[in-house]
């Protein structure tokens, strides 16, 4: 099968063997994969990448330094059972990323023995495969497991439905918290990000406010304002990721806020705490996403509450998948490119 | 009237004009008060200090250059009333160390408009002092201030019941923080401090287990490990408050630990949110308290809910207050030192 091969940083599209199904296992074709921030990430720091994953002991992450193909975002059809019952060949799958061994669980995209969605086949568990309901594109389905990102943030929010949310950054992981909140009737919800492209998705995500932070800073808005003078609590959802973003989060909150974070800042950050003391912030940091969460995040874009479309700026094939990531590496105007290896 | 005087860390006892009540002000005498990290903190590192109080913005900080009569942990009996309607002179009252004035207010102990209990006269609002219930002996009440620092952190970690507490550090506030968790009856509390006379103190305020991290790791102490199995959350209170303590809770931490943050580090700190994200921990700063709670503690302490006589290591006279700011400025063996401008 065609793949895009990823060993320390070089990517390159190469011919594998076609994995085989073992007990349990389905063999299903990638029709569609997100590329992550992750897998940017994967790229352009695989040493510190390894390093930190291997340090901070999480899943879904890169712990080896041999060729993978990457690819966790993705919607595939199912060619073969390795069992005797579960889906049709030829129906739609999503499923969470990750293999489900009784040697252990195995990172779908970040394992060499579980290639992920930027290849043509790839090896699914079973008991963990959703089929895609009826009538759902297969680029839309993609967009469940970023989708769930967003959903688990703003259940870890725990929001009681009063407050004012501001989303700060509108790259995927912004935007799929745009989504979700909007989905749960959340609100107002404010979108700030320095790119014009994403402001325009974030709009089209259905964010009632979006700002140029370069021209208005959202903390300070009227409707921010007003809204905490009269007493609803701000819950800041940390969409950026970088160092220093806590710190300045802590400067701009008003009394009692909560920052979600859910950006990933990979680096050692700092920031003053006797701020976040005088102000009595509340941070919770999320990772991920449930089993749940990811199920109610295709049900989601199914059945249309999750408005996906907006999110997909580009649909490449493999061949046009390296000029891609060097494309996202820029800061950029893109919201989530799929490479589709059937195409 | 005898005031112990600080300007620019240097401490002298003088003798300074006995404050005139305005209307709605009451003259009181000073019958114990305890000395604060705060007030530590305001005497070695004065400079500092007053720039980051006018930065954060806080209130019941020092802003001010010229000398100042320190003190807010007081218990004080009425002298004199400025109005016609109060208290009766010589009963015990306690106050939050506020000024209420027209013109704003001023915080008791760090403005020379609002000498604190390190003096023998003080005045307070009449709106804000709180009778002690008979029987309650002063220097029992002056603790009530810093107990309603405990009682709010126990408070804003909103518990449910079944969380396992671990208080890290036992030195006035770490203390608090356990008594308050114990007249709550939250439990089992773990507390944990290099010192063993804070050791001591800690097991004598009947946390179920106390530890010296020196020798045992309060995380992996089987209590909390079988707890964490079974399901159950850990909350930790972090009250050491320097750099560097935060990063160390995250990585201590379990899954899902939330993280109440009561010692108040001044300076910038740095700490790696990707452990505290791919443990979703939860951070919540905390500061003060509010007028409930400070009237709450006064009433543990008078109904003896809270017991305090443990956390009085000694009471020194004005002539002796310069020693005991040396003292505690060691690593040390003490908990609460009280100056008592009446002896």
């Amino acid at each position: 099968m065609r793949a895009l091969m990823m060993q320390r940083g070089k990517l390159w599209v190469d011919d594998l063997a076609t994995p085989a199904p073992g007990p349990d296992e389905l063999l299903v074709r990638s029709r569609g994969c997100g590329i992550c921030g992750s897998d940017l990430h994967a790229v352009a720091h695989t040493d510190d990448f390894v390093r930190t994953s291997l340090e901070a002991g999480g899943a879904f992450k890169l712990t080896t330094h041999d060729p993978v193909v990457l690819g966790h975002e993705f919607c595939a059809e199912v060619v073969e059972t390795g069992g005797s019952s579960g889906p049709t060949p030829g129906s739609l799958i999503c499923s969470v990323p990750m293999l489900s061994r009784s040697s252990g669980a195995v990172p779908v995209g970040y394992h060499p023995q579980a290639p992920g969605g930027f290849a043509e086949y790839m090896l699914l568990s079973q008991s963990l495969v959703i089929p895609v309901p009826e009538g759902t594109p297969a680029h839309a389905a993609a967009l469940t497991e970023p989708m769930a990102v967003g959903l688990h943030a703003v259940n870890k929010a725990e929001l009681h439905g009063d407050e004012i949310a501001l989303v700060i950054g509108c790259g995927p992981v912004g935007l799929a918290v745009i989504t979700a909140l909007r989905t749960r009737g959340a609100g107002p919800v404010i979108a700030s990000d320095f790119s014009p492209g994403r402001r325009a998705v974030a709009q089209a995500c259905d964010a009632h406010v979006v700002v140029d932070p370069n021209t208005e800073d959202p903390f300070k808005l009227e409707a921010v304002r007003s809204a905490v003078a009269s007493g609803r609590r701000v819950v800041v959802f940390e969409c950026v990721g970088v160092p220093g973003m806590i710190d300045q989060m802590f400067l701009a909150c008003p009394q009692n806020a909560r920052i979600v974070v859910v950006g990933v800042c990979i680096q050692t950050d700092h920031s003053r705490p006797l701020i976040a003391i005088n102000k009595e912030l509340n941070v919770q940091y999320v990772l991920g996403y449930n089993f749940d969460e990811f199920k109610q995040s295709l049900f989601d874009i199914a059945d249309g509450k999750a408005n996906v479309e907006h999110l997909i700026s580009e649909v490449v094939s493999l061949d046009d998948a390296q000029d891609a990531f060097e494309r996202l590496r820029q800061p950029d105007e893109s919201a989530k490119i799929l490479i589709d290896p059937s195409l």
